[in-house]
């Protein structure tokens, strides 16, 4: 449920955070949440925590989060659980909640449980885990997206109402797009990353999946700013709002997905009069995420785990992460200079726009394509998404619609980190269609 | 002459550019200046820009630079003129002006040549050129510092007023303080670097020397700021002036150079009551500037070259560049991230300090002492100045005195970019005893 619809049923007393808890905890063994879960809270840890904030309605007004349940990715330390970004032989106890755990928290959320995801965060696809691939509840045979697999379905079959992912080639975007759901990805160094077990230390960020714009914003506000525990973290000043100066790419890749592009066909009539790029200006770094030496931060992060347990990984993972030894320093520099060449030849571009709009992925990948070939369908889930980060943009995904198969597919809206104002205008501004019907999803009037 | 001596004797009429001109061309062939040049500008042709700068006297007012001769290092381009980084073998015309030499001239400075280097800017001693040593003016026998050898020489003898040299390491730092002289190494991005041959991309900066902090100031006002060829460059809002808040080291280290050691207690005892600071927590990331990956950047921006012409470049700059090929991709990352966590351990320092303030170089070295030893004391001279640039520090090296042999030191003031005012102010506060009488290298009163 939408947090707005929640907040109105507890200030009427129409329900408790008591039994939205229990109706939560009774549903976790429901199919729909076969592969979603890592581990679970304490039962009675969380119906006490629901306890005391039934006890604290009164104070409704102080706790943005009131009473909303959320999940957090398993690669985003819990205090007192454990962290094994879906390698159990990596697991370890957290010694206290990340940052964005606590600060949510504190906002009155309640943390159901870890979530699935591609192991390490190494993946776009949801299927790199030795724990299954969560289903997607829209077409089963599509794969979940990932690496923030759980986190989306998490949120798309409506057990929690917030799921926390991370995102450094896409995954806090791809999984939104897949469950028709958004997905709100800040600048990286927004969100503080105190608590996170690395992909791309360069670049990396948490993010959260919600069924409405409304409720990942609410979280940003909650969650952003400097932290002490986090030297990368700053509090990034926002410009107001003002109208968006939206383009979108000259031509886009669907890699032969007609229902894709009949999707993106109908929001670009809806657009109007935008602008237009070329997206090869913003993809020149792409390649660098999964071919080349941003591999190799992956390496510094769990490369050393890696290497000494091989037969505990994913091989798919494993064999990635290990390629990247091939790599020298030199090559690290070109890549960071390949970066700072992009940004410098963008700065036109962000003179005369507030937000690039792309498909999020360029086609519905099912899980057959990935049983066949685990590599190509990956690298085409980054397609939009891989340069994001590196570039130090802010992004939303939105849903559109369903493609004929039934899967949910949406767009992202990127920004420069100053103008999120604008971005998250702009993402409202976006006629769209949701991928369920927005009163099923959120319980709010459509 | 400084430029104020020089601005009063132009409106005056006492002296003329030409007259000016006329004199340095006239000294190049002078014993002092034996190894600072490598090239000199086309006498006809800087005659003619003197010419003009007379016919515009009544423009003065605008022209903040007027009449001022400056000399410029020869990794920095002049265009029509060779960019050798003293290795003859790499020299191209350059197409065109610097960005710091174009503004520098459209400010009514003339250029009179190209100055002597440590090839590729890679040594802080002056010794690593296939040109042979600049002669340090005031002690024949310590070496007159470097990366920036002809630049800091040829403002100490006084054939320039204004020297632009770069800075990756302490290049910008070392030869004020061997020349006496003052050198101000902005913050990385504060200037353009368009028109300079890299040695670390990642921070390398243009610098300028002076014999006064006003003229050091002068310049930074012309050239700094956003240049569209540079997207590395940035307009940096520098908050006004207040009292400098100062921290010294807790114990400084002068490899046994009682002089030095004199120097700066004289120092020290005049600052009175300022904080002091572990200096290991700026130094954490020293060894990686010529033992670590960022030797890699050098092996980026020159290797290729390197490998190519073995025979053509300085033995201990090849070899040292070569060096890097070791590290791997992780070890550039994990250096990466060592700089991230020294930025963000030192982030209470800089909410209790404006200024840091260290020996520019902890012993005065002599060339005897680098033909014993090429490295060793190569590195001392970095002991104060190679966290500076990966750091994001602005910085400013003052002259102090001299050493009971002769030779000039001083001490550098570091800053973060924002507080360049305050540093200028705390620089200007410092009460040093000049290497030469101010009158003489300046034509001030004293």
């Amino acid at each position: 449920m939408g947090m707005g619809a929640l907040r109105r049923a507890y200030a009427s007393g129409a329900t408790t955070v008591r039994a939205t808890v229990e109706a939560a905890l009774a549903r976790l063994g429901d199919a729909d949440q076969d592969a979603v879960w890592i581990s679970t809270a304490d039962r009675a840890r969380i119906l006490a925590e629901a306890d005391a904030l039934d006890a604290r309605r009164g104070q409704m007004a102080d706790l943005p989060l009131y009473g909303t349940l959320f999940s957090v990715k398993d690669n985003i330390d819990v205090g007192a659980m454990a962290t094994t970004a879906a390698c159990p032989a990596f697991a370890y106890r957290a010694p206290r909640d990340a940052t964005v755990v606590a600060r949510a928290r504190a906002a009155g959320a309640i943390c159901l449980g870890k979530t699935n995801m591609d192991q390490f965060a190494t993946g776009l696809v949801g299927t790199r885990s030795p724990h299954g691939t969560p289903t997607n509840p829209f077409n089963p045979a599509a794969i979940p997206g990932g690496s923030s697999s759980g986190a989306g379905v998490s949120v798309s079959t409506g057990i929690v109402s917030l799921a926390f992912g991370t995102d450094t080639g896409g995954s806090g975007r791809i999984p939104a797009s897949y469950n028709g759901i958004w997905g709100l990805k800040p600048a990286p160094g927004d969100w503080s990353r105190a608590g996170l077990v690395y992909a791309c230390r360069s670049f990396d960020t948490p993010t959260v999946f919600a069924a409405t714009l409304d409720d990942v914003c609410a979280v940003d506000a909650v969650v952003r700013g400097r932290d002490p525990a986090d030297g990368f973290s700053q509090t990034i000043t926002r410009a107001p709002a003002r109208a968006p100066r939206i383009a979108v790419p000259e031509r886009i890749e669907t890699f032969g997905d007609d229902g894709v592009a009949a999707l993106y066909d109908g929001l670009r009539g809806a657009l109007g009069d935008v602008g237009t790029v070329d997206l090869d200006r913003f993809r020149a770094i792409n390649d660098l995420m999964f071919f080349g030496p941003f591999l190799s931060e992956r390496d510094v992060a769990v490369g050393e785990f890696i290497a000494a347990h091989p037969d505990g990984c994913d091989p798919v993972v494993r064999d990635l992460v290990l390629s990247s030894r091939k790599f020298t320093a030199a090559d690290a520099y070109r890549a960071q200079y390949a970066v700072a060449d992009c940004r410098a030849a963008l700065a036109p571009f962000w003179d005369a726009h507030d937000v690039l709009l792309t498909p999020t992925v360029g086609r519905i990948v099912t899980r057959q394509m990935v049983a066949d070939d685990p590599l190509g369908p990956n690298f085409g889930n980054g397609y939009y998404t891989n340069f994001a980060n590196p570039l130090g943009l802010a992004a939303i995904s939105a849903p559109v619609g369903r493609a004929p198969c039934g899967t949910p597919w949406g767009v992202t809206l990127y920004a420069l980190p100053e103008r999120m104002e604008t971005l998250i205008a702009a993402a409202r501004g976006i006629v769209f269609r949701p991928a369920r019907a927005a009163e099923e999803l959120t319980g709010e009037d459509p």
